[in-house]
């Protein structure tokens, strides 16, 4: 019994090795064969994409080769693409020595998620009946690029405090759940989200936030020195702000429908987060003594106003709506920056390195609530008798647009919950102690898991950092092994 | 009368306050609230964007979703929103410690200047004399951006030496002072300027210019030390540089017309921006004692040949045409940066951070003339019968060719007139002790309205930067207030 | 007799003379004057970009300005440009030394190449053989940027060794070789390369490769500490590869047969970089002592999926065909970084600065391979009786399947001949002691070719890099003279 616990002990609480040479390749090894494997099985063209496409077009009757779906969506494919690689990978450079591991491992596991979402979201969308085989097209990589999005946003919550494979895991079951949580809120409550408030955004922040709650590292302050910031990083971050900014329309768009959804939810996003830009700029500064900008409200809280408009961006909630809905994200978001984050860190153990819960979880809830507010106001007279179909395709029939609005509550509850409870479930596989994590004292740090290039701005002036200094003293940094952990 | 005097001097000349924190936000939030107010009486959503727009299809017989407005120009508006953005807020990061404020403060007057750009081009271009609203789509976005690019360029001239509140000032007016030339250009003289060589950088650049004038600070050279570049900060800016580079054939076609129109401003412009490169390298490298480039040069010069092209690019210039115009104007540009600039702060007492007046107030006008010329001698035989008057309206009516060239000219003098008369205006405004500006030894520093991160790098070796050093007393810097200006 | 040999002796093994004052410029002006004047000969519109297109749309029924070949190609023509300038650029930026001509240099080859490539390219396929002109419109400019992506590759083997004089008359070299062995390789072997395996990186890494061999540097070890990174500057590198990495699908699609052929090359090209990325990551991992990730293998290795797709991206590979390319080609690229680099070097004398080898030449030899190999095994079941033609024109009339996969493969041997037989007759050119290259001991340096900022992180503390600041004595790094080479 005694033996039984001793080495209870040493497996949850005995040093971290964060040495992966072992367990990284064989995860993206194992994983990618899986995936070449599946498709294999699984996967084919569309007939858009297919060498038959001539032959399709004539017995559909399609006179141009502009009909392709490619001309349709390839733009806005390439606007959400490089919001999923540049836009969240360098918005999150901000960390003065974990550069690398975010840009990095944000490419790893997007690369690995759009694969497994392909074959996720295949199987519940594009599945053809008689084939039993997932047609893809170019529609299928931007529905799977949304759903790496919401891995990435959980990855900001963990960020710096994981490794590697965790990561990969952690793709793996959030693009499982996303998946079933989409077919749910789609196809089953039949709600609208083309922007993903609730099924990208709020499911992706709770899910990332209650990991990292249960990965809670409570001596995670010894790690403080790197859990933040230095001038050029800060400027490699608002690279990625701005590609998030300036696409944004595009992802509110990409999924709406054709002609004036997508028209009018690249005009909507636009202005929310003009707006949110603005009350950003103005909490920033009146919460700090002299009035000076804190560039995390920069980086983060203009953002909100895109977050905020991913569900109503195709609704007709007017031009001046989507400023007030901006104008309040911006503030939501500003405010959480200021007074939650320290409270769900000090109080709730909460642990949230790029502040998620600011940007995507609160103005993922307001855009959820501002959806089920509009659509429950929607009604012929405001979208025209096709207009209101065409979005709310049961109002009218076997609904109300009162109804519609609370399955569009019920789409936020879903999103929580699968965020909630998905992330419990990983969370405690996460903990297990065979992932390669690093210690609490061991965070934010891109040594951990990188070659680092002999870098004279990286080893600080003797004097003024004397203890960050001792940190890099080789025989404790070149180690794989740290203090106990419980 | 002493003691008016006396208060007077103290009111004009009593040392600077940079403590924004009550003025930054009260002028955000008030002017969002005026936006949200003012789009809620004027703004609605063109028919592309309304839910009536099926209805509006079968009424006019349109066939296919594709025929809306947004798949036209949403490419374009992403294009041009990249170069507002990232653009020209990444080609300002070059100053070493004032990347913040460069990509900040460009965010921020760019967020706010397009919402007033939409109501002020709204009034005077899309307004519904039945409803009395401005009907908003795509295009009105595209214009928007055009219209917040001349304040943009106004920023680069006082780069460093203004506080947001002052370039929020300025954008407020500068955006009216567009709306009103672009009306006077386009509708009342009828001129052709697609890409806006008068009225965007011809305009904008002489408005900055005249502002700083107004605004010229004696002592400037107390803030000499940070008045240039580091190494990163180069490279950043080089981040900018190119994507205005790339993407100013979208800047110039974005309003030209469907069809030829767009294809020959693209092509026009990519032709002269090639051009310049070559001229910049040359004239960069003839200068230097021994050959050696300057950054300066390759970040701003190489681009005068999209300033120069941004008139003439949709007109029948011929492509030797445009090698031309881009040859002339990156030797005009990086001439203006080596010769002009320095004179221009010497004897005119004119500070321009940036140097606009070498990339977009001279090429500006070269662009301006070149539009002219080719104008007077358009005729059937080069554009064609229809080509000619889809272009030039007027031209076989109730014009000559020779008469259009005289209108390009008139649209010149007015674009100069504008930002001239208006930088006086706004300048003698800004000149207000009201608005939170530097003193003289404390511009080009992020350090007065950021909260900077602690950084190594930051603070340089002691022996090297002793007067570097002094200047980060922290009873110095630290204090808002800073000796008397007078 | 002895003189003779002494002067020959100072000639080839004097002293390295870096002062490119009067020989850059003469040939930035020299060639941009030359490109005027044959514009001004040859280079005309195409009818789609000319003032005449409303009359030819009449004349040949087209009834809408959308059929203009502008809104086909003008975004896929973006996202290549984007390719070259900031792909390209900014991923050679990793030297920590050598930013500013790694993102310059790019600049110049390629604003200068374009323009070359336009008439070269436009000599063998866009002669009006009426007017012989040159008609260029979009898909053009899209070609010229394919043929400029050769030279910069090659520019990439090369990378911190030669004068940007060198580099201006190995892209003058570098473009017409292409045009000829496109021309050979389209037109007379009819074989497929849409994005390039066999004709851009093939050709361009062996053209560099050879030329770098022929330029070898016996004491290049004495630059080796600025032959490396530091830390933002792969910071800035990933900057370049995102980018290429998430427009690849467009390089590989944009000269595609329209509809199901850019469609299915973009799916194609996606999962193989997909893939590549995983690979990559597993192989970097595994081969370090304690599983680190180096940044090398994460800036070029995952490219090295997008690379062998080139070729078959347009066949019918079959989804999981191209994650199995990619997983091999990402293998293949780390391997080579891993393994071969050093062998190349050490033994063949081969200094690769960028690795080209193994992102551009041995993925590229694989693209062509699968090429071959798909292209033999093309049937009318797997691509439709029209698709087939549509793509292999020839096969099912004079050839086979099997007879196109071996000119396939005949491709792969032109582009390596043009290569390997071009480089070592431009390598000779070069060899010159006129272009202004510096000493072996002074490579990696960008204070050979820039004025350099005062920069204070340049300057390192004085006991950790004393060598360095060595070669920082004014006296010996101002001099455009060093020692004796030979």
């Amino acid at each position: 019994m005694g033996n039984c616990q001793d080495s209870c002990k040493n497996f949850w609480c005995g040093p971290k090795n964060t040495n992966i040479r072992v367990s990284l390749p064989a995860v993206c090894f194992v994983w990618q064969i899986a995936m070449i494997i599946l498709f294999g099985i699984f996967v084919r063209y569309d007939i858009e994409a297919d060498g038959y496409w001539p032959e399709y077009m004539k017995s559909h009757n399609i006179t141009s080769n502009i009909e392709n779906d490619f001309y349709y969506r390839y733009p806005s494919f390439q606007d959400v693409h490089v919001m999923i690689f540049v836009g969240f990978g360098f918005l999150m450079t901000f960390l003065k020595r974990y550069s690398f591991g975010a840009v990095g491992f944000n490419f790893l596991i997007a690369a690995f998620g759009i694969q497994w979402a392909l074959l996720m979201q295949g199987w519940f969308h594009s599945l053809d009946p008689v084939t039993s085989t997932i047609k893809i097209g170019v529609e299928n990589l931007i529905n799977a690029d949304f759903c790496v999005a919401s891995c990435l946003i959980a990855f900001g919550a963990c960020l710096g405090k994981t490794s590697p494979v965790q990561l990969m895991v952690m793709t793996l079951f959030g693009v499982t759940l996303y998946a079933v949580e989409e077919y749910i809120i789609y196809d089953l409550l039949h709600a609208r989200d083309a922007g993903g408030s609730m099924i990208i955004h709020t499911f992706g922040a709770y899910y990332g936030l209650t990991i990292s709650w249960i990965l809670y590292r409570p001596k995670l302050h010894q790690s403080k020195r790197l859990n933040g910031s230095v001038y050029h990083s800060d400027v490699f971050a608002m690279i990625g702000t701005l590609f998030l900014w300036m696409f944004w329309p595009s992802f509110n768009s990409a999924t709406a429908n054709h002609g004036d959804g997508q028209h009018r939810a690249a005009i909507n996003t636009y202005l929310s987060l003009a707006a949110s830009v603005l009350t950003a700029f103005a909490i920033s500064s009146l919460s700090a003594k002299k009035g000076k900008l804190d560039m995390v409200h920069i980086q983060n809280a203009t953002l909100a106003g895109g977050v905020a408009m991913g569900t109503a961006g195709e609704f007709m909630v007017t031009p001046y709506g989507s400023l007030i809905v901006g104008f309040c994200s911006g503030l939501l978001s500003a405010f959480g920056y200021l007074v939650l984050s320290p409270f769900l860190e000090n109080r709730l153990k909460i642990q949230d390195t790029c502040g998620v819960h600011n940007l995507h979880a609160m103005p993922g809830l307001l855009g959820g609530i501002v959806g089920a507010i509009t659509a429950a106001t929607a009604s012929v007279p405001i979208y025209g008798p096709e207009g209101l179909t065409s979005i709310f395709e049961l109002v009218g029939t076997t609904r109300t647009a009162g109804t519609q609005g609370g399955y569009q509550a019920a789409g936020i509850a879903v999103a929580l919950a699968f965020g909630i409870i998905g992330g419990a479930i990983v969370g405690v596989i996460l903990r297990l102690p065979i992932w390669g994590d690093a210690a609490d004292d061991n965070c934010f740090d891109d040594e951990v898991y990188w070659e680092l290039p002999e870098d004279e701005e990286s080893i600080p002036p003797i004097l003024e950092y004397k203890d960050h200094m001792d940190t890099k003293n080789p025989d404790v940094s070149e180690s794989n092994f740290s203090v106990e952990q419980c």
